[in-house]
C-alpha cells in the first residue's frame, strides 16, 4: 500500500482526469513503464526507455518527443519512489482501427515507494498460479496496457505472507511471476524463460542477463519446467522496482509439490551490485 | 467514421474525463458492451445484460445496481444510434491485486449511427489477419478492455472495400472477425467457431444461433477450417451494430488462397427476423 494519491501528469501537464475517449482506456492499445527512482535519479532508464520505444513501434504508435525531458524534470523534483509512464495511442473514434491522425497520451505519474509487508531482503514464499498467460508472439515481451492475466493471477491469493505467484503457459512451461520476471539457478548455469510467446520482458531481467556474466554464470534462456525449480540451487525474481528478490520456496497446491531454496547467494551478489548502479 | 463526439456519462453524470488511476485505464481491468438502439429500443438488452453480468462475475467485479435504469433512461432521449457501456473495476492503488474497496466505474457512451462507407446489405469483402488470437480459456468468450490483438489485426489493411479480417488461433483454427462471430453454412448446417479458448461471444451471435432452427437450420459450434470457409455454400458475419452481414469473398493473401459467395439467403432470412426484433 502506498501512501496518499499519487501525483499525475497528463501530456505534462498536473492532472487527475483522461479523456474517456483514449484507446488507452477503451482497448488497452498502449504500452507502460515502471520506473524506480533513486536519489532523484531513475534506475536503469537507459533500458526502459529502449523497451518503451521498441514497444510503441510494434504497435505502431508513435513515440513522444519529449518523454526523456519529461522524466528527468520529475525526478529532479523528488527524490525516491515510483514513477510510472503510461503511453496511449491517444483519443480516436470508435472501433478497432488505430486512427493515423490520433496523437498519443502521456500519463506520467509519481508516487512514493509501498510500505513493503515485508524486508525486500528477506527471501520471498511464492506459489504457482492457475490461471496461465495465453500466448502471442506478436505482444510477447511486451508491457501493454492489456493486464488482465497478471490481474486475475494477483487475484487468486490474499495471504500476505505470499510475495509473488508464478505463472505458466498452455504447455506448463513457467513464464514469469505475476509482476516480475524467473531465474533458476542450478551451479554455474542462470535459467530465464524464453518471452518469445508470452510474458513481459522486464528492465531488471536484461539487467540480470547483461550482469551475470561478470559473475561466471552462464545464462540460458529457454524453456522453465517444474523439474528445473524442483531441482535448482537458487531461485530469485527480478523486477524494476523492487529489483532481486530471492526466493525461500515455491509452492504448487494443485499438484502437491512444493520446492524450498536455501542458497541465496548469486541474488546477493546481484544486489550488491544494483545498489552500486 | 461518425458525426462529432460522443456524450459520455461517468457514473451517471454528464461528463467527458476519467480519474487516469482508473484500472480500466491502468490494467485494461473491465468489461464492455456495445448496443444498437432503435427507435428509442435497445436490440437484444437482454442478452446485452445477461453478457455482462457474466462477464463482470467472472472477473469478481461487481456488477453496478442501476445499469439497467441508467441505459433505459438513456435511451428513451434518443432514437437512433449506438451506445456503449463500459464497466471497470474502479480506481485502485498501483499493483495488478484487485482492492475490495474499489468501486466499479460506469462509462456510458452514446452516439449516432456512423455512416456506413457501403451499405449494409451489401455483400461484404473479408481478409484473413496475420495476427493470431492467443488463447486464454479464463478470459475467452468476454468483451474484455484486453483488445490489442483485435487493434493490430484492425490496422493489417486500410483498403475502404474490404470490410473485416478474420481471425485465427495458434492452431488456424478460424474463431473470429475481428469486430464480428463468423457463420459458417452447407446446406442446411451453420457451423460457427467454439470460443472455449479465445474470441468474443457476441450477443448478435447469440442470437443467431437461437434463431437458427427456426430457420430449418441445425447449429455446430466447433472448429473452423479453411477447408470449411472454402467449401461453404455461403458464409456470414454477426455483430451487435450492424447485425447479419452477407460476405461475398474472403482472401488468404499469405497463402494465396481465396473464396467467392454467391448465396445470401440465411442472412438474408435472418435480416429480415432481425428487422421484427
Amino acid at each position: 500500500m502506498s501512501t496518499g494519491r499519487p501525483k499525475v501528469w497528463i501530456n505534462g501537464r498536473l492532472a487527475e482526469r483522461i479523456d474517456a475517449l483514449d484507446r488507452g482506456l477503451q482497448y488497452g492499445d498502449g504500452i507502460f513503464e515502471t520506473m524506480r527512482l533513486c536519489d532523484s535519479r531513475i534506475r536503469l532508464l537507459e533500458f526502459h526507455l529502449q523497451r518503451l520505444r521498441a514497444g510503441l513501434a510494434r504497435l505502431n504508435i508513435q513515440l513522444p518527443a519529449n518523454i526523456r525531458t519529461e522524466l528527468s524534470q520529475v525526478a529532479a523534483r523528488h527524490a525516491d519512489g515510483v514513477l510510472k509512464l503510461i503511453v496511449t495511442r491517444g483519443v480516436g473514434p470508435r472501433g478497432y482501427r488505430p486512427d493515423r491522425a490520433a496523437r498519443p497520451t502521456r500519463v506520467l505519474s509519481f508516487e512514493h515507494m509501498p510500505v513493503q509487508g515485508q524486508s525486500a531482503a528477506l527471501p520471498a514464499r511464492v506459489r504457482v498460479c492457475s490461471i496461465k498467460l495465453g500466448q502471442n508472439p506478436a505482444l510477447a515481451g511486451l508491457k501493454t496496457l492489456n493486464r488482465l492475466e497478471s490481474v486475475l493471477a494477483r487475484s487468486e491469493w490474499s495471504h500476505a505472507g505470499i510475495w509473488e505467484g508464478l505463472m505458466r503457459d498452455e504447455d506448463d512451461n513457467f513464464v514469469s511471476g505475476t509482476m516480475s520476471n524467473l531465474f533458476v539457478r542450478r551451479r554455474s548455469v542462470l535459467l530465464t524463460p524464453s518471452l518469445h510467446s508470452c510474458g513481459v520482458a522486464g528492465v531488471m531481467r536484461r539487467w540480470v542477463i547483461k550482469t551475470a556474466p561478470t559473475l561466471k554464470l552462464r545464462v540460458v534462456v529457454g524453456r522453465v519446467r517444474w523439474a528445473d525449480i524442483g531441482s535448482a540451487e537458487e531461485v530469485f525474481m527480478s523486477n524494476a522496482i523492487v529489483g532481486v528478490k530471492s526466493v525461500r520456496s515455491c509452492e504448487w497446491r494443485q499438484q502437491r509439490r512444493s520446492a524450498h531454496f536455501q542458497n541465496f547467494t548469486v541474488a546477493e551478489q546481484l544486489r550488491l551490485r544494483l545498489c552500486r548502479l
